[in-house]
């Protein structure tokens, strides 16, 4: 079977899956969404994902709709008919169709679209000899804790990022505080503690950042949430990046600076482990 | 006929209009817009709206598509088809459709879409009597020069602004700049001189606000371009903010206060005068 969607009730292939040009998703960014990603075929802290898709919501004065409750038996059948190893699943919420204007004015039917693709495969080598990145300017807006579809900052950015040959860009405020990647959250490694910015209106409350720091103690790690600053992620021992699709990637350079020595650390590969 | 689009080269009703959930308009807002209205039946100042259409493909590095310059033929069949007195053209720019990631490994086609509805009739009270405005903290993103679609921030805050039974909000930064509303420039008069906040980072160059500019020592007016603050605003004998949509809308009171003595001033009619 070839990539599927559901859209509104309706399992599809992805490729048939299509919405109106009125979808404020696609006129506003008027919306919302989530990446799960399977474990051993099953969905990795679902509850997680949807209680931080329930705040999300909250933030944009969306109704979740009617069928919410079900979410989980449709992500299984999802799952069940794209018969992958391991599945990526994306779902967007957006405020509905409706002519094009900026207010609301009459209530409106959230438009659901869930897709089912095989998890991106990790690049064992990129894993093993660690990535580049750069810092960039934090051109975002102030709401970067909801997790919305107007990406295009992370987006332009990441590009950048790619541009230089580097994986990631990591956003930088201009008093030099640290908020995040793209795409991932940061953290890094001092003298064996380990460090991840503090949730703010610039950080996207990361679930696998939080994973970590609930299963830190487990394996002896102290980690510490607080207000980081760009030298000391320069100076650090080790950093690395987590996200829903990567876990934890080591980041052995920044803007062409090599981080400790420049290869993937051992706490970072202690981390890494956690996921394996 | 129905209002009606054309998309990628066709011609349909609007109703019919669809574009893959995997455009990335859709999951990214990563793309371009512009709003066109027609005066006497034909496009107004369309090669304005055409050279900042040129200018926000530019900062997003979005090539342009090879029709482009086929592009006021296709409005006028457009206009054509559709048969209003009056009408709103919309042209929208994404990136494209592939399967959802940050960055764009590989050339893609831009998408194109474009709809033809009636243009909005301003109803003669409101204009009569003048609007209420809020202003709202500036949440936005950096680079609010582009008129790109990921206007989420504009959204929420616009149905703030009708929340409180409001027309419009006006972003003001944390050190009492004024910016602009949700979808409209701002003006205002002090002892018979317009000023209206300079072009930067987070003012769109509309293309309204640049006529009047133009337009103005040919009735007799003096327009001051400058940074402006809430306080001086406030203490204005007349605001209003312009757009293609609306051309010159009275604003009478901000933030529950009353600007000037309450009612639309002999200025601000004079400005909106040049558009009948």
């Amino acid at each position: 079977m070839p990539d599927i969607a559901w859209l509104n009730g309706e399992f599809t292939s992805l490729a048939a899956a299509k919405v109106s040009i009125n979808d404020r998703g696609y006129v506003f960014a008027d919306g919302i969404y989530e990446v799960i990603c399977t474990r051993e075929g099953r969905p990795f802290l679902m509850e997680a994902h949807l209680r931080r898709f329930e705040n999300s919501a909250a933030g944009l004065n969306l109704p979740l709709p009617d069928n919410y409750r079900d979410w989980p038996d449709i992500i299984a059948a999802g799952l069940e008919k794209a018969g992958y190893p391991e599945t990526m699943i994306y779902i967007q919420m957006t405020r509905g169709v409706m002519p094009r204007r900026h207010d609301v004015p009459h209530p409106l039917t959230p438009q659901v679209v869930m897709t089912f693709r095989p998890k991106p495969r990790v690049d064992p080598a990129a894993l093993a000899s660690g990535q580049a990145a750069i810092t960039v300017e934090e051109i975002r807006w102030s709401h970067c804790f909801l997790k919305t579809i107007a990406l295009l900052p992370n987006v332009l950015m990441k590009q950048q990022a790619r541009d230089q040959g580097c994986y990631e860009a990591i956003f930088v405020a201009d008093d030099g505080e640290v908020h995040e990647g793209t795409a991932a959250n940061v953290f890094f490694v001092r003298d064996g503690i380990l460090y991840t910015p503090e949730l703010g209106n610039y950080l996207l409350p990361g679930i696998t950042r939080q994973y970590i720091i609930d299963q830190a103690p487990a394996i002896g790690l102290q980690v510490v949430s607080k207000r980081c600053l760009l030298p000391e992620m320069l100076a650090a021992d080790e950093v690395f990046v987590t996200s829903t699709t990567v876990d934890a990637m080591p980041i052995v350079k920044i803007d062409n600076q090599p981080i400790g020595d420049g290869k993937p650390g051992p706490v970072t590969r202690k981390v890494a482990a956690l996921f394996q």
